[in-house]
């Protein structure tokens, strides 16, 4: 039994039936999927069939804390959400920091899990001990900044942290995301997930602790940590000033940043408008996590004349790539205004402009007619009509945000005829800001992720920042990418998604030490023994599992795939120039992969592998 | 002495030196002025020369809580803040609720004096003793919600109340105001002479409590109030439920809800479009100031799919009237946007509006031209122009921005020409919603307020909701309108701009008792004795004091004027049609006020009268 890090409840509401419970935590899933998306993955597997619409009231929501979460682990403030994905049918796994995560844990517990369906709007109030679904009617239809700030004035507490869904989550949108404070719990349609269920908030408050078993042990640990990540050279000195954009440049010059949806990485250079250095001219401050010494989140205001001015908001990288780079914009403070309106909206940056950028070639390309675009001018490069774009799409308006709201994929089914070759998208989901043709363990990670193309869930910085851990990798080769890509999903579940741990970490300062550290932390914390090697199979147990699920989803090898654009189109210009990802690279790459995993040439976990994990 | 209510303590911050003073409140001053309004004026006749610039360094800007701010006396949060007004030259004097100044008396201060100017942006934080100037380079330039929102975060206290300026304050618009939440420290350019000083916020949290001198006397005297208010036939039945919009039906029956920049009041019926019953399908619930059991400041959510959609405020009867009304405009959900434009940007709204209403019937005359206003269809009722005119003002940028920004008065100066015959402001001070002509001792209260036209100085309630206390009165008469009007003055600023209370229980709830009930709870709370006379006393004298200081400014008799319109256009149509108040008729109303008031019939208090009042 543990001794800390959990507090031993998880809270359950049938939203159905007003139904609130509170269960034990069963020490064996603590110790086997620590916590985070293992857990919530755990649930998802045992009480969601793979085979209901994610709209259904059978869908649940389950938001789960990590053992880390809320303790003085520095950038372990973050939580995951896992749901049916209504973007992808898959699993929707999404995490997110801020200090909402960490209320849920001080009012004691270790997760939420949400049941059925309100017949009218609600939010839950969790007050320590005391939960109530309340009526939300008022605030229905609200942004989600107001959304927050109500809810503290109508509790008359300012202490209280809200997760909510803007207009985007309220109109099903499957870009939907639920945000708290500036934060999302981004991509996936999870929002959409809570506006089927007519829950608009979930607000909290708590004043409990987090127990630790060996204080002296823990110190220890979190001391090394914090040795590690002062030794890191990007971490405190570029990071914590600039945040996730410094890497504009980095990708630019490895000719893979994403360009005009994918159609070119090179031809405009992006470095000069929105790079690091220009970007961080509109720098004003930082709204860090709970309890993180790095505080990458960089606060960027509006300045001057542009129409823009006044807008704050805190874009990271990936939102340079899908308000930039993708749909050709080249305006900093448009880019700002379309991060700030997307966090009130609820809608999320990075499937929203690849899918507004996908729409941009239609429409150059003549498949989409002005009428389809409402009459805006829907170029590449035109930020207005972006702007004017994502507030149809967040109110699913007749038009232009109909067509678009539900993201790549739905809009290519729609239009049919030639669209796919222009949709990048992988089970749904929108490329991230690595063009995968220069970077193939990223794509291999994106065909592989259980949640579509998310970098997030194995995320390959070697081929990035050119860390030779585990070993060194050439961006360009297939060879090893298979053993790689498993080593970086395992260790990125083991070490982040689970504990929960703020991945940057993983990426910039602590790749070396991640499963020591994390085993270390959870030693002492839990009382509950790991060495590096345990923190390494809960990854791979959590990955499988999430396979099995996808598995029951319908979803198959083929499914593993890539977009068209990247398998037959090799880059036209830049640093990663004629390379790409034909189909048999691809199948290449999946039967390393699915070999290093265990796992049959179907892509099929062998029952073996699932006994080793314990999973059968 | 004191025994309770008061903090004890004046906190002076000088930000040329970085000075940081404590100093002790004179317990005399206290006696004689209460607090709020009246402490703020004293200190305004002792420290700030009547002729300087109000934007110079000598300025002052004086927040002072009042002695029941933070009691358990219901309705009792306010503040007032005292400058030497930049849009009138006069006593720049405003209040406001909330939770702001709760929270400065609870940090420990009865008043907060800033002098001087920072060279470059600057906050001030105090947190109980600890008070520090902060540098504001990077909140300089965000709007209001997202400075107080920032603050909370960088300072990481989600406790902490902030009041602040937008841009309109940073761009010295004479039309700026302070906000806190989404209340404002309204009119008169308050939030300019915040700007002028490079002070772009206050951020306070505190956590001492109001002594009561006798706390048993204190509660019966609460009680008995809380009784008088449960009598109220409209406070709690109507006003809790629908707040101030409740009266534009009201005031339109009457024939004085002015329209058209007050060319008409009932050629078009805005009872309909913008009326109680109309409005009220908006409001989504209320955001009460502290202790209040009210909550009269009634939310509205701008829904279905007008352009202004997702848009959140609080607009009030006056906000009906200058983006209403006055403006022509019918469309509520742009009255709602630009309400909350005008918290985000910090710029007032009934200054703004009554301004653009101005600078509309300059352009349907031909006074002003197309290139003037920049482009924009600026007829009346065109609430897009009307929208985008507020940003512009608020960045006074060059065209109609820098046209307008500065309000009514400087409008018609620059214009010239008959530009004057359509300049509805008194002092500088644009009217507000209630047309003189049609209610005299309103016309009375504007020409002869300290503030300039401003209802909030001595609303005549008798002439609108027919409680005949002091006496009946029929609102198209000139008799008796000195002696009520002087009586309004009195009993508004003893009863509520000092002690401090919201004006709005006096209007609704406790016109027969104010003076009494403000003598009961002063008593106990204080432990220094006060009857009603006493009470009534500190009215005439901070009138008086707040006459002398603007005397002491060049205001002679002249200025307690009306505008060319009122004195000379009969009202064409509507309930009052026929009526106007000839300078003839203005004349004798001073006079008898002047009378009243113990002034020589310049306007000059009499010496006798100064010595009466303890003043000389």
């Amino acid at each position: 039994m543990y001794k800390g890090g959990y507090m031993g409840l998880v809270l359950r509401v049938n939203l159905t039936t007003g139904d609130i419970k509170k269960e034990s935590l069963d020490p064996k899933i603590a110790k086997d999927f620590v916590g985070g998306a293992g857990i919530g993955i755990n649930y998802l597997v045992k009480e969601v069939p793979g085979d209901i619409d994610p709209f259904s009231e059978d869908n649940k929501l389950i938001f789960v804390n990590g053992p880390l979460t809320g303790t003085s682990t520095p950038c372990a403030s973050r939580m995951s959400v896992v749901t049916k994905s209504p973007l992808t049918g898959a699993v929707g796994m999404s995490s997110s920091g801020g200090h909402f995560p960490v209320e849920l844990k001080f009012a004691g517990y270790d997760a939420l899990i949400i049941e059925g369906k309100s017949e009218s709007p609600v939010y839950i109030y969790i007050n320590d001990d005391e939960v109530k679904i309340k009526k939300a009617d008022g605030i229905w239809g609200m942004e989600t900044f107001d959304t927050q700030n109500y809810i503290k004035h109508s509790l008359n507490n300012q202490n209280i942290r809200v997760a909510c869904i803007g207009p985007a989550g309220e109109n099903l949108s499957r870009l939907a995301c639920i945000i708290n404070e500036r934060r999302a719990f981004g991509r996936k349609g999870t929002g959409a997930i809570m506006g089927s269920k007519n829950l608009k908030a979930i607000a909290v408050r708590g004043t409990k602790t987090v127990e630790i078993a060996d204080e002296e042990e823990f110190k220890k640990a979190r001391t090394r940590m914090l040795g590690a990540m002062k030794e890191s050279p990007l971490l405190y000195s570029h990071f914590s000033k600039m945040g996730t954009p410094m890497i504009v440049d980095a990708i630019s010059a490895l000719g893979i940043f994403p360009s005009e949806n994918f159609s070119t990485t090179g031809e405009k250079s992006y470095v000069e408008s929105i790079g690091a250095e220009a970007s961080a001219q509109s720098i004003v401050g930082s709204e860090p996590c709970y309890g993180c010494p790095v505080s990458c989140s960089t606060i960027k205001l509006a300045r001057g004349s542009s129409k823009y001015v006044g807008a704050l908001s805190d874009p990271e990288y990936e939102t340079y790539y899908s308000f930039g780079g993708v749909t050709g914009v080249t305006e900093h403070d448009a880019i700002i205004a379309a991060d700030n309106l997307c966090d009130r909206l609820g809608l999320d940056t990075m499937s929203a402009g690849v899918t507004i950028a996908f729409a941009m070639e239609l429409y150059e390309k003549g498949i989409l007619t002005n009428d389809d675009v409402g009459g805006l001018d829907f170029r590449f490069g035109n930020h207005e009509a972006m702007y004017d774009a994502l507030i149809e799409m967040a109110y699913r308006r007749e038009g232009i945000g109909k067509l678009l709201c539900d993201g790549t994929k739905v809009l290519s089914e729609k239009i049919g005829r030639d669209a796919y070759k222009y949709a990048m998208h992988i089970k749904g989901l929108e490329l991230p800001a690595y063009d995968p043709r220069g970077a193939k363990a990223h794509g291999l990670n994106y065909a592989t992720s259980y949640t579509g193309a998310d970098h997030n869930r194995g995320y390959a910085f070697q081929e990035i920042f050119a860390i030779p851990i585990p070993a060194a990798y050439d961006r360009f080769q297939l060879e090893g990418k298979g053993k790689l890509t498993k080593w970086n999903q395992d260790v990125r579940t083991a070490t982040c998604d689970c504990p929960t741990m703020c991945a940057f970490l993983l990426d910039l300062a602590l790749p070396s030490i991640a499963l020591q550290n994390t085993a270390d932390l959870l030693t002492a914390l839990t009382g509950v023994s790991y060495d590096a090697d345990d923190v390494m199979v809960v990854g791979e147990r959590v990955n499988n599992l999430a396979r099995l699920f996808n598995i029951s989803t319908g979803l198959t090898r083929d499914d593993d795939s890539m977009p068209y654009r990247i398998m037959n189109e090799p880059l036209r210009d830049g640093g990663s120039k004629g390379h790409y990802i034909p189909k048999e690279d691809l199948d290449k790459m999946l039967d390393d992969y699915y070999t290093e995993r265990g796992w049959n040439l179907s892509g099929i976990p062998t029952k073996e592998k699932l006994m080793e994990l314990g999973l059968v």
